[in-house]
């Protein structure tokens, strides 16, 4: 089944005169007969000032055509194939009938061009290849095959082909990565900026086993990877090893691991331990979108961010996804969580064009920070040292000879000075 | 207005006994009524085992509601919004009435997870913000803002704002280039594998001004860039300087001209004078979509082809957007185009994700090629050296002693030969 929804503004004036919506709902009438076939009205209301009209055509055993001209103005005109043959046909057909309407009088033109009417509505397919971006517009794959789905105690798993793509990794009905997107791996782990040689690293999710692959062949001293939901890593190693190569294989290997567990379970063992990371990759869940900060998916993400920040080295840093550029509202309400910590953090943000996800994509940055801030005593030159941190409250600064301690409360200041350290005196935070 | 499409599964059986279809299709009434509004039925047919059933239900000033149970266990449920009032209530009224319909007796369930419902198709914008892929796939923007529209004598041009991707140039109805789209510039000058220093361009098209603001500052002795379409040039001036920043204010600068002109004609101009380039990029338009290599569209391609080899430099390159990766027809046939030139060449191909495009684009890069061939006498080494050249019917080859001449016949050979070169013999290749 199809659905074509064509959209055409007219003289609304017309409503005013029974004759005229008479005539010119005919005319809408004898378009669709001769434009896609012998149709018959199966319901047409006298037309009404207030509601417009509706009309309501089908042809037996292959369309219905549903015609409602609005008050404001608005003609629509959807036409409903209800059987699959000739399609290409009825495409042309469509077209065809669209610019009749569109010539049609007291249809009203645009004084440039006609903007593209949208394709067809597929429906009743075995599977939907249509989703919807972060910020709620509609978006259509190229999905041919559901190569895999799967309930798991944790989540729903889809594994779809795309031609353009290869296989997509889908958990809830949400894009998560396919074989196209090593730019999501690239960005979640700094973006190729860091140098990952003898670095601890805990990868929290990952179960698709992409940064896993990226990061076991530069250097790193150990990677633990711990991925809840078992039957991710095993489809993972079957269906998206354009994504995982042969990394997942084994479980275990000179510099790496993955634990098939709950990472918060592992990070409170850490956190007891003392043990320490100088990376926390973060590959959980997208920040979620809602118009507060609360609710279980709110709690998990501070949990997971209070936890990741005591496993860190003083001078370790925590990478994670955010969502769509579009998502204004549940970024800065992320950042409101960053800024709440009980360390002072800093962090930056970089808009990320991850092939499938069809949109710009946010990743977070964070970096528990201290600043150290010098004036000499001629206030001529502002010097300005930033040293990264971890342990909390020990952000010190000074003013020429007398110390001026920065608290929590100058969370902003700080920022705010680390963003001129680091765009201004780039060569003397190095030095 | 919008328009919500639902889409289950029933269990067609029912169609066969007419209590079953009664009790089935009031219930749906029912769900409907009290999910979004007391609505009356204004048409409703008799149960039929070919047609299925048909029902649609209105509720004056507020919406209308088409149901269709196909004979083949597709149901489809259609609301369209006719008023604006109260939109967040009504997404969450259109969610809660889907999951009463899915838990309504004869209605089958996924075993898995149902997929999503595609989000309400928007209607009576004062623009579209809706697009297809090059493969006809459905694609919404983000669009807020229609900031240009004009028709000239060439085209329509539009530029849209987008909150993700900033200005979008939209020609004729097909996205060309958004001010985040850095990459399709970075794409059609070679990926940043090319060295520009001293280097002669000439640019076809290009009229938003990417391609000259990106080379410009890269060293060329001269760039030559030919658009037709002033109100482009001037549109991109204005409102694209996320693209061509301050490089079209002036047309003409120490390294680079803006002719306003049709680049047939230069082109023509420059083959009569001799004159050659390093470069020739194609930024012109896409390879037509269509299932034969005929019509304008592909004459203009051919010629424009055609004409940029005969500017070409011995070892100059011919660098050009080809379509959609999904489009493989069209690319095909546009690959045999370049088979079919009067003298041989070699080119390759680079899948890239244009963040605007929401689709993989492909690019192509041109070479005229010479093969030269020695296989030495022993016939244990093979030694390919691949020489790029412009003049055609020039290509050598020698087999041992005796020379082996590869005709045009034998392109396929020298593609292969030179693929083979260019993966397997790289440092004999620069030698």
């Amino acid at each position: 089944m199809k659905s074509w929804l064509l959209e055409f503004r007219y003289n609304n004036v017309i409503l005013h005169d029974q004759n005229s919506v008479g005539v010119f709902v005919e005319k809408i009438g004898q378009e669709i007969q001769s434009g896609i076939g012998n149709c018959t009205l199966l319901f047409g209301d006298r037309c009404d000032l207030e509601n417009g009209f509706t009309l309501l055509f089908r042809k037996p055993f292959e369309f219905t055509a549903l015609v409602q001209g609005l008050s404001n103005g608005i003609l629509t005109v959807d036409i409903h194939l209800l059987c699959n043959n000739g399609l290409d046909i009825w495409e042309e057909n469509i077209q065809k009938l669209r610019e009749a309407i569109l010539d049609m009088e007291n249809i009203c033109r645009k004084n440039t061009m006609e903007f593209d009417s949208l394709p067809a509505i597929k429906r009743g397919r075995s599977f939907s290849a249509y989703d919807k971006s972060s910020f709620g517009s509609l978006l259509e794959y190229d999905f041919d095959k559901l190569v895999f789905d799967q309930n798991t105690p944790y989540q729903n798993v889809r594994i779809f082909h795309s031609k353009q793509y290869g296989n997509c990794l889908v958990l809830d009905n949400d894009m998560n990565l396919s074989e196209s997107d090593l730019q999501y791996t690239i960005a979640i782990t700094g973006s190729e900026k860091e140098d990952y040689t003898n670095k601890e690293v805990l990868v929290l999710g990952g179960g698709d086993g992409g940064i896993l692959h990226y990061l076991k062949d530069r250097g790193p001293k150990m990677i633990t990877m711990i991925e809840i939901d078992g039957v991710v890593l095993e489809a993972a190693k079957v269906h998206l090893r354009g994504i995982c190569g042969d990394s997942m294989d084994f479980y275990k290997g000179e510099n790496y691991e993955i634990i098939e567990d709950d990472c918060v379970k592992y990070l409170q063992k850490y956190v007891e331990e003392g043990k320490k990371f100088d990376y926390v990759i973060n590959d959980l869940t997208a920040i979620p979108i809602s118009t507060k900060p609360v609710g279980s998916h709110w709690d998990f993400l501070r949990l997971i961010l209070s936890l990741s920040m005591q496993v860190l080295k003083s001078d370790g840093k925590y990478f994670t996804q955010g969502n769509g550029a579009n998502c204004v509202e549940a970024l800065t309400m992320y950042e409101q969580q960053l800024l709440d910590l009980p360390c002072p953090v800093s962090f930056t943000k970089e808009a990320v064009c991850v092939p499938s996800y069809l949109e710009m994509y946010l990743f977070l940055y964070v970096m528990v920070c201290q600043v150290t801030l010098f004036i000499d005593s001629n206030l001529i030159s502002l010097k300005i040292i930033i040293k990264l941190f971890l342990e909390c409250n020990r952000s010190r600064s000074y003013c020429g000879g007398s110390p001026l301690t920065l608290h929590k409360s100058d969370i902003k200041l700080t920022l705010f000075i680390f963003n001129i350290a680091k765009y201004s005196f780039k060569s003397e935070l190095l030095s």
